[in-house]
């Protein structure tokens, strides 16, 4: 059994959780999760509050395991969610994109975990100082909103910068990514790739296709002109918003290329106009199957790896 | 002692290469890493046939160790020095930039190990077809030319595409980052980025100083927009390319802007007008010291770390 801090921290069997992808991850997705024996999260990206209401209801009526709520901190409705989280004593709260620093005391009042994921070390400081529990540190491999730094290069630098506990994120899908973020000095991981395959995960059939078919080279970064880089696979619409940002468009034309493109993945599964999140460790997913299951295999891989890691010591 | 199929491949006592740094690597950095117990390599990158042949005979005369030279395939005279190379029959040769298939056969022929640098596991499965004896794959978080994949997510990807043993490039400076490539089924590493901190390692102390004082958001990669991708230190030169790109500047005035920049950084030590390459990890450098003594910290740390990795297993 592979058993950290993290898992003490939080309450759970397996130091993994589950990433906050806006629009995806839903109570029956971080349910799976938690159930799992993992942090399964809800994420609160759209804003609307009473959905983020209904799903955290309803997560407490799917499990009786600890899960977390997602919170990106430029989005809509901050203050509310804020607040409405620290009202429902989720066990944590991850942020991301800004600084929670201001929320981190009514957050840590209700008892709840806090849990920022950070791009850099100089933010993982911060975050230090903000009151932090423990620091997601997510490598640009990862899908969705991505920064610079790799996983490979960020987790020793944010784990020699800071003294709390540090989940890897970012180019982890199996045994093999979380023994190498151990390596690192990581003491749980995060992941969200291949939890987009879950069965509980309710993307439409033909996000879920692209995703079993994805290769190594399959994903694509857009968005870097405009200051927020976005990590999907290649595509009709990634391909050509690519090559659009070169060219002499507007940033207003460009930013409303963009729009919808999210939902026209997740729900409609339209091929054309969808953007189809995922990260460059999407070529190891290959399986459709309960979150669960997929849990128990990473762990029991895992354990095995590190048991072993001493192959080439003479 | 750390000890994988790599040593055995090339007769050295440590499975670490020393990354082919164009206008870089001479004979005696590779002396340096070569007589530590690694393989140094020289870069032939520069074209020039008579230097890559002194420094060549300069190594040998350096070093009864076994050493390397890298061939960058789209640079000048690759021809001549493809059969220099056979001729002088070097220990090993790792190929960049194309598909080394025409010269593979002749190296063999004189004795010579092939390892190809591979950024994709489409481009490794190809390289096993022509020959290939081992695979470097590298993360795109190296210095210089970079490829998209980050080294968390290749290697599982390439180890599970080919059965030749695969050393891992990318964002690895310390035993932190060999144990973690190791867990990612890699067999061997090469560094870049540490060893242009070597005491052996010629470049301009403007270079040097900067590369000490850099952190974890010191890099930037230029040259998307003409396909060529370059990871370098962040500087007035790199900031200044790097908007350009977006600019509606020609595609060749876009090229000679970094026409002689590396020379400005290596030679001149030019803070305006240098590019000065180096990969993420570099704010893992922080000491000015031998490769030698690099290298045994990096095997007994690595150690430490592998003989500690079931510190969470229960």
């Amino acid at each position: 059994m592979i058993y950290t801090p993290i898992c003490e921290m939080l309450g759970i069997k397996y130091p993994i959780l589950q990433g906050g992808m806006a629009h995806i991850s839903d109570a029956n997705l971080a349910a799976a999760v938690s159930n799992g024996g993992g942090l399964g999260i809800i994420s609160a990206a759209n804003g609307n509050i009473d959905w983020i209401e209904n799903e955290i209801d309803k997560a407490f009526s799917l499990t009786d395991k600890p899960f977390g709520v997602n919170v990106m901190l430029m989005g809509e409705n901050i203050e509310q969610i804020a607040e409405l989280i620290a009202r429902k004593r989720v066990a944590a709260v991850t942020t991301g994109a800004g600084n929670p620093e201001r929320y981190i005391p009514m957050w840590k009042d209700a008892g709840i975990k806090v849990m920022p994921v950070v791009a850099s070390s100089a933010l993982a400081k911060l975050m230090v100082r903000a009151g932090a529990d423990a620091l997601i540190a997510e490598g640009g491999e990862s899908g969705g909103h991505v920064g610079d730094m790799t996983t490979m290069a960020l987790i020793p630098q944010v784990c020699d910068a800071v003294d709390l506990p540090v989940v890897a994120a970012g180019g982890i899908a199996d045994g093999r990514g979380l023994a190498a973020a151990f390596m690192l000095g990581a003491q749980g991981i995060q992941i969200g790739t291949r939890f987009l395959a879950a069965t509980e995960c309710a993307i439409s059939r033909t996000y879920k296709d692209k995703l079993l078919k994805a290769g190594d080279g399959s994903t694509i970064v857009t968005g870097k002109r405009l200051g927020h880089p976005v990590r999907s696979l290649k595509s009709p619409f990634s391909r050509g918003y690519a090559k659009t940002e070169y060219t002499n468009i507007s940033d207003e034309d460009l930013e409303m290329m963009a729009v919808g493109t999210l939902r026209a993945a997740v729900v409609d599964g339209d091929e054309k106009k969808g953007c189809f999140l995922a990260g460059q460790i999407v070529g190891l997913v290959n399986k459709e199957e309960n979150a669960a299951k997929m849990i128990e295999e990473i762990f029991s891989d895992a354990e095995n790896i590190l048991n072993g890691a001493k192959k080439w010591v003479k």
